[in-house]
């Protein structure tokens, strides 16, 4: 809905302003005048940017304004350090000064607004500059002034990054909702302990350097997977839901103010291949971030496009002269963006698409180890998310019955490489493509399900993808030593955000389900001297002379058995309602809540959901607890989340190879950005550019 | 009772072993034969220790075994290296053989036995050597024989250490129970974020060095205090409970194999002074361990009367040569140790037992601030732990009407000093009296009530000690720079073990206040972009023109307020059944859950915990949760648990100054010990020594 007016405007008092509530006018801006990118963004040395202004005006609540009129007379000026504020065009040296937009959105100011359906009315002017950089290191101050003396300042720094690179390739691991508690619980499950001593470790706990990075969103304290990619890759907080753009007011989502990322930054300074490897969907955040502008993560169609042919193409109105022009390498799950079909871009069959762009594309692990290394590669391996490890490994007939192929053909992707698969496949095709160019490589390779598994409390399932990313990581050094590249490559493994996560005691499962009360069945759960030892790393017939390390039977760096009698107990922070049992869910995934119907959304106990398969079925949708293995948790989290959510807790950083030692100590997410493009060499010879 | 047998002892197979249970026979004793130290020991070279011998023979259960009738005849011999085994006699040229001792205990396999009351009887011989060490550098094996045949090997390590100080002065900051999670929390609420960025950060934020450290237990993979800060002190894990002890199974505390801790080893080869600081009763246990030695940590008047007297006072049968002498400074709570009475050693008054030793003894803050340096000081401020931060400085009104004036008089304890008060004063006492005896000095610090706090799920409360705590890192830096000493002074922070607890999203107080159903009010909480910003930095009536940073309240390192409207929302791994509602509670520390009166030990939710108290009033211990501020949150734990329990995550180290770059990385707790001492270059000179 578009919005029109020509009033005059006066000056004006602010209203009173209640911060830090949930509903926000618009995210990064407090002030009715915004800017983006906002107050406190830093820019590396050329990094391409947009600029998007916008005046508001609430028609009512508490912010109403000026009778619902906004200012379209709004100057924008820039200066560098102390210089003198130049009006943008100037600045910028532009041609022509962009249109006026106007529009108009609503939004609820707090939960009583949202149950009476009693919506704030915002009209807005606006104007957008597009595709602009900052070359030359320093301060700069950007100013919207607006209603007659109102100003929006925005203070920019442009960073001092060294010319010289360190390193020639970089990997960036992402597990994805890792944290320390994680990876913690994982080393408990699979790495033998005598007497409180390990007998090994996680590769993870041996890399060269240490840090923590603060994953909050710019408006949120908590994080979702695309902003926190965006961090990440571009060195600049957003809002949830966003991919490389900061979020304006408009209803368009593709006309947001974009930012460049470290992959596309690369290709363009330097040519070298892009890899995008993970076990999600391929459209899904983490590796839509690396290569896609959108204020709406959920438009896979749109995402993969711009894959292949950027963000200019998507919307020919909005220059974006950059992109990862298809990514060397794409490995991941996500058939339905590629089968012709309501997913795809335009109903096309993408695959297709891909082909013609030279593109070798393979459907399980078995034509992904006979391909080539020459060719860009597209592997896509099943229909949504791909499978779980501990259904690979352990549980393999959960990969019947999928009908998930990733041709679209209705039989099951029972074929399906794993992370490390995928990730040293990767290697070898960048590698090659790198040595034919004389250039290095850039790579991501994401542990999606961590995240996802922890999403339905399978806590078992995510430490099973935790440890699969470990054992990556150690093969991946391993690879790298044996084709020489080891000394050549920086290798950065981090998460995205936590879960609220914690081992607290050891169950005995025996116990607990022999119980017939849910009291009852808590006392199964041992704490302190009765938390007892892990049962994850004992043969079970093993004796009190045997006190060897017991080699996992999925490899050395997994468990010998996931379901001892005595579990560990671990818990969230936050949860829906669900029943626990502390027991291996053997037969997938779990769906630890379901909607009932009522006259609001409602998720209570999934009655099928048992921890142990093998008590009694469900009956009814409010069964008896007495009948079920687990005793039931009542959620914290409000009634229409089905599953866990995200939390506030530093990620640890660990990094290994050249350039490596940027990596220690305490940071923000957005600085992994900036040490990653540091270590590559990436930034601009400020001598060769003119910025302002 | 004792248990005396000479029965003849015939070869043997082994019964089923079933490892990982709750209910061990003996923690560290894996099989029949147990040796204390026992395998994967490291010792620090010129380390006291105890060894302990035992050969058990279970009456009955699962490892039933020759009739019940321990082998005396078993042997014991240690080799160096390649070398001979020498019986331990001759290893350390003893001039007599201990006593043979015996004695049976009990213990159930598992809950399905004690549900039963079906234990199994073990009866034991044993033998123990005291007040041993080992010199020289390098691996030896101890090798326990028994049962005609049967083997128990031990190995262990003296650690090389460089015999140059790197620093003159250590103080050790313990956050107890402080996660990752924790610290990210306290950081959202005292520092002040503009789009994403923090205007200032917490001061562990900022140190030189980056480390996590695992916490588990000798036996069991959740720690307590006692255990934990026993590895930390002595660089060896114990069990739960224990004081600088290997649990052996007699039913004397007292006679269980000793160690050195790093306090003692610190007075005896340097003769520097010590300092011991805690907001706890100073016979809990972080403080205790360093100068203690029981299987019990629970025996306080014992525990106080060793800080001055040493081990070898407490029980003379068992020599211990060497001890903390009466530390420096002793800071805390705890005046129940000291007030003639029950808990004080032989009913004594014990400050006056302190006076005699030549010890200036304050009360309150205004007598430590007064006191001199050049005196060893004993202050004792409260019975019981000493009051919470936001207690002192938000709500002072909840130390009245506490009777806990530490000189027992009945009157409130008012004048509490806070933990930076305690460790600048305990600075400047051990400096001025190491400067006199031209050594330098170490010390404990510890913020207790971050567990405490967190065990009855305040976390508001908890998060402010921890805040205390960082604001007294960065006054103790400021400090030492003052004095001159910044550059000699090794300055590490850590915890002993976590909580499993993180911050999830944000919750509208107001709006879950006045909802009617329990489901309805977990609908205040947002997550996502619905969690918010935080309302703890900013001022109530500030607009959005206001866009500075805002001073905390309590300093520029503390929130403004703890009760805006939007709270931040947080939960715990496991927790017994309680009420949540998000708010501070002002009227003083939470009491979750309350035993009521059943066939079990069974707690519920306390129907007097409102997180808001200006809500309705309850009327029974079954009370209609809709006439709360809060929901009601079944537990996940044993209901026997009143509280909270510990958790797993490995736990961040922080360490800045001469020597802090050791901290870096991943490792175990028991490696803290070493780090500190070699910094500190406490090595004994092999060369004056003679170990075998």
């Amino acid at each position: 809905m578009k919005f029109h007016t020509t009033g005059l405007l006066t000056a004006i008092t602010w209203v009173g302003y209640t911060s830090a509530q949930h509903f926000k006018r618009l995210g990064a801006c407090p002030k009715l005048g915004c800017v983006f990118p906002p107050d406190q963004v830093d820019f590396f040395p050329g990094q391409y940017f947009d600029i998007r202004l916008e005046v508001h005006a609430p028609v009512n609540g508490s912010e109403a304004f000026n009778g619902g009129v906004p200012d379209q007379q709004f100057s924008f000026c820039i200066q560098k350090g102390d210089g003198a504020c130049e009006d943008v065009s100037t600045f910028f040296n532009m041609t022509s000064e962009p249109e006026l937009e106007t529009w108009s959105f609503s939004y609820y100011e707090d939960l009583f607004a949202q149950d009476a359906d009693e919506p704030t009315l915002v009209n807005v002017a606006s104007k957008a500059y597009r595709a602009l950089s900052l070359d030359i290191p320093g301060h700069y101050t950007a100013k919207l002034s607006y209603y007659n003396g109102s100003e929006t300042v925005a203070h920019w720094l442009v960073r001092e990054s060294p010319k010289e690179a360190k390193a020639k390739n970089v990997l960036l691991f992402i597990g994805d909702g890792m944290t320390q508690a994680m990876i913690t619980a994982a080393r408990l499950l699979a790495h033998k302990s005598i007497n409180g001593r390990y007998q090994s470790l996680m590769q993870m706990d041996q890399m060269e350097a240490l840090g923590h990075q603060m994953t909050h969103s710019i408006d949120s304290f908590i994080t979702d997977s695309a902003n926190s990619a965006t961090a990440l890759y571009t060195g600049k907080k957003s809002s949830v839901n966003a991919l490389n753009v900061f979020a304006d007011s408009s209803a368009n989502s593709l006309d947001d103010p974009k930012v460049e990322s470290v992959a596309e930054l690369f290709r363009r300074r330097t040519g070298g291949p892009i890899g995008m490897v993970s076990t999600a969907f391929i459209a899904d955040a983490t590796p839509a971030a690396l290569c896609s502008h959108t204020r709406d993560r959920d438009q896979y169609p749109s995402i993969v496009y711009e894959y292949l042919f950027g963000a200019s193409a998507l919307n020919g109105s909005f220059t974006w002269p950059t992109g990862c022009e298809g990514p060397d390498v794409i490995f991941g799950g996500g058939a339905e963006q590629f089968i012709a079909g309501p997913g795809s871009p335009n109903g096309t069959d993408f695959y297709k698409v891909f082909q013609e762009k030279g593109y070798n594309v393979v459907y399980n692990n078995t034509e992904l180890q006979a391909t080539g290394n020459d060719e860009k590669t597209l592997g896509i391996f099943s229909i949504s998310n791909m499978a779980k490890w501990l259904d690979r490994q352990v549980y393999p007939e959960n990969l019947l019955n999928q009908a998930n192929s990733p041709t679209g053909d209705g039989t099951d992707a029972v074929d399906q490489p794993g992370l490390k698969d995928l990730t040293l496949k990767a290697i070898d095709i960048l590698q090659a493509r790198a040595d034919k160019q004389g250039t290095g490589w850039f790579m991501m390779s994401e542990a999606a399900s961590i995240d996802k598994m922890m999403h339905v409390l399978d806590y078992d399932r995510a430490l099973g993808e935790l440890l699969e990313l470990d054992d990556t990581i150690r093969a991946t050094i391993a690879h790298l030593k044996k084709i020489g590249q080891d000394e050549n490559t920086l290798i950065v493994v981090t998460a995205d955000h936590g879960h609220g996560f914690d081992v607290f005691g050891g169950a005995d499962t025996k116990y607990l389900a022999a119980q017939t009360s849910d009291r009852k069945k808590r006392a199964a759960v041992g704490v302190y001297q009765n938390s007892g030892l892990s049962g994850y790393t004992v043969e079970k017939d093993s004796s009190p002379l045997n006190n060897t390390v017991v080699i996992g039977a999925q490899g050395p760096n997994f468990p010998v058995t996931w379901d001892p009698r005595y579990a560990y107990a671990a818990g969230f922070a936050a949860n829906p309602d669900h029943r626990e049992g502390y027991a291996v869910n053997k037969s997938g995934p779990r769906l630890p809540a379901v909607e009932v119907e009522t006259d609001i959304l409602d998720n209570v106990v999934n009655p099928s959901d048992q921890p142990d398969g093998e008590y009694h079925a469900p009956t009814s949708v409010c069964p008896d607890a007495d009948s079920f293995a687990g005793f039931v948790v009542n959620g914290t989290l409000s009634v229409d989340q089905p599953q866990g959510v995200h939390s506030l807790t530093d990620v640890s950083v660990f990094a290994s190879g050249p350039g490596s030692e940027a990596f220690r100590g305490v940071y923000n997410s957005i600085d992994i950005f900036f040490k990653i493009a540091d270590a590559l060499g990436l930034a601009a010879d400020a001598s060769d550019c003119d910025s302002d």
